[in-house]
């Protein structure tokens, strides 16, 4: 069946033959493999250009600081998948990455959208802050959460993020998106009506929107370093279960509020 | 429900507390963000400690090697449920990933516990060749696909493999696996009646059990590479879309082969 | 970590003991099994109360007019899926459960919402066509496509409509919402330009809307149809294999665009 | 690329023109939407023939029993999912789907393999208790879990399990595999020295292989029924959230078994 316009699939990417596979241009197995880290590779990958030595810190920055925070609801559900299906490790790490959506690790992408329009209302040399406070108020009136600020644990700022805006600044690069994004922090008291802080989803489009990794494959960053994290906990799960451990727990407090269980006695 | 024995989850990857995230026992901010790739940060989440050069050399070979193959099954499966859902990458990536099976990528891990039963078989200092003989046969018998040999399309060796030994000598890890996967090369023709060479999903752990990345945690290599692809194609399927043209294209030959349509007319 | 205010996790749909399991207040093996169909069963546990016969008929309906549609994208995606990782048939069928997303399939929630704005534009008794043209101008200014209406492959209307109203008016349901879902078509023209008719994902929510089944839970019906589709394909790929077909077939007109092989020779 | 022998996709299961489409022989708007329920036409799409009434009775039980049992596992993956990933419904039923695996519900397909070995070892007016005593000591041999026999929270037997059998005497289908089920359960004592009581998984198979349901196609069945589960589940966490209090409450006695902090203090 024609879905759409298009008929013939197109790609970019990568093209091989019997002897060679070339990857972005480059010949995988005589350029590449040994030649370049996996976090270079991948940005090749993405972006169709090797990144500088800048971009790649940074990009290696971001993926360590996302990849694992314990165990957070996206690893007991892939822990619990695994348990219960040993035989398929694909599916709990499937399991585990649907959880990156747009409450969770999904954030870093919406947050970005934000710094974006922010970047465009201000436009060079603008007022940033002024910029800020009318994006963020048009968000809230739209009803949209404030993506990457604020969390559960850490009341203060994220300590990631403190750390990201280190090595962005080391690296050398474009620290405007920093500076948004410390605007919306900035402007949040008085628009929001919370002292909410900077997290690590919003400081991850903080930082990379600085390099050459594009906006809109931002929601890859948590997703594949989740993937590290979670091929972690499953290989722990192998050979020290947690799964069904933490499903016991889970509902140990678990309220019925539903219709009480029907009288005994033989059905009329 | 208590389903199992423990009902107290456990982990020794990672806590965390206000101020803090401690992984592997280092400090993610102070110690990782900024100061480990990516791979080696992968490296210490699976195995608990920092690699080594050398086998942070042969992982990141392997993972750069598998991440891309082009428009392979898994690739199309994936911009097909990208095209149909483009509101949830998450999404799109897992069922790319869920075609990291047994047949295809999934053979790494297969592959490797093969290698794993000729090495204890031979013992040190034993006989590769008849040890591989012995197991291959065995696995024949017991009706069982041998994994990571043959390709369909690169009939000659995999031009992944050699580089891939490369990598592993020139970083001076243990050539034992590698020996071993050449001898399951070597005896496949008298063993299985064909020629069918090494291809990448073989090499991997021919490489990888020479460094100190775990058997159990083989599976997580092509599953974290094809994640880094997947976003890759995803990201190009956002702006040029071939996923719809792919299912069109896979079905212009498609035969029914079922019952015809029942006659026209009223239904009687 | 608490994220969120509730750390109670609370439930009306079912509770149990070792001796019996109760669901929505009844006893599921004295009250349910053998005494309910699955349909039924899914509509109780969706909205916590029987259906009438008149519900069950067009919930029963819709389900059937949506399994099944040959080799679409996202059986595709799940028979390659199937081809990859033969192991786990619960992955192939969450791999094409993934392709019902906003596109298709998911789009009959959309134009659930479509039409519950216009009920309520409407109010009762008021002017439906008038309502319709009001809210479809709306979704499109706001760049919203309009779901439900238009089919690559039946242009004139999907055969599946005619039959779905026919079984709601036999059921003798509400037919605002299917009064709604003709308004909508008869305003298209002159609001979007094209003569799109409607398609089975707008007349799904037509029909059932006016039924007891909830508007939030819509998405569910294409996506427990499809499984059941899914299903079937999945136990004809395991006898009858077309997955690696598919993907070779989808890739015999693939264009490659991206920069051509670097020159042979010694990397420099 | 090509990847096996066959490069035309094949299927006998529908296949459509512009004006009608055709499912197993019948037209699909005229002779089945109306008129045939959502469990005959899962059947007739699986077998390619209609069920008769027996074997659809069997079949809609064996739905109906198992498609909801509370917060167990994979309803809790699902639930976090969808907590973490609103915007996706399908997200988060592929998540819980995941979990169908070979430890959980998967176990029907398993435990109906062994029946069948059973079946066959027995020939017709055998010995079945002989059979199933050597079968059941052939797959403890072979470290293979026996499927089907136990349960958690019903240590007597599954009640489910007596109204399955019920609903397969009274619908007067082939008890035959019922009869292997029981002998299994008789002779588990002395052969895995436990008193392991029939549940649900292995009373799925015992009826279902008494009717035109095939083998292969078995563990389809917990997988449909539970996506309609997951759908109530994910109805309810729309508009009382219970995901993330699961999350909390799964580790409120985690144990950190790592190393511990590093010490504070500048990094030397």
């Amino acid at each position: 069946m024609k879905i759409g316009k298009s008929t013939i699939p197109r790609t970019a990417i990568s093209t091989s033959d019997e002897h060679s596979i070339t990857v972005r241009g480059e010949d995988l197995c005589r350029d590449l493999i040994g030649r370049i880290s996996f976090t270079d590779y991948f940005s090749l990958l993405v972006t169709g250009v090797r990144p500088s030595a800048a971009d790649s810190a940074v990009l290696d920055a971001t993926l360590v600081a996302i990849a694992e925070h314990g165990m957070v609801p996206s690893v007991q559900a892939s822990r619990m998948t695994y348990a219960a299906a040993p035989d398929a490790l694909q599916g709990a790490v499937a399991a585990g990455i649907l959880g990156c959506g747009s409450v969770i690790l999904g954030a870093s992408e919406t947050a970005g959208r934000m710094f974006s329009e922010i970047d465009e209302a201000a436009g060079e040399g603008g007022d940033l802050r002024g910029a800020a406070r009318q994006v963020v108020a048009r968000w809230r009136t739209a009803g949209q959460p404030i993506p990457g600020y604020g969390h559960p644990l850490h009341k203060e700022r994220d300590p990631r993020v403190a750390r990201l805006f280190e090595v962005a600044k080391d690296a050398g690069i474009s620290l405007r998106f920093v500076q948004i994004a410390e605007s919306v922090e900035g402007v949040i008291p008085e628009v929001v009506g919370k002292d909410l802080r900077l997290n690590v989803s919003a400081a991850i489009p903080a930082v990379l929107l600085g390099t050459n990794f594009p906006l809109r494959a931002l929601r890859g960053v948590p997703i594949l370093a989740r993937a590290a994290g979670l091929i972690a906990h499953l290989t722990e799960e192998a050979v020290n279960a947690s799964g069904f451990a933490l499903s016991y727990q889970a509902t140990r407090e678990l309220v019925y509020e539903g219709l009480p269980p029907p009288a005994k006695g033989n059905r009329s």
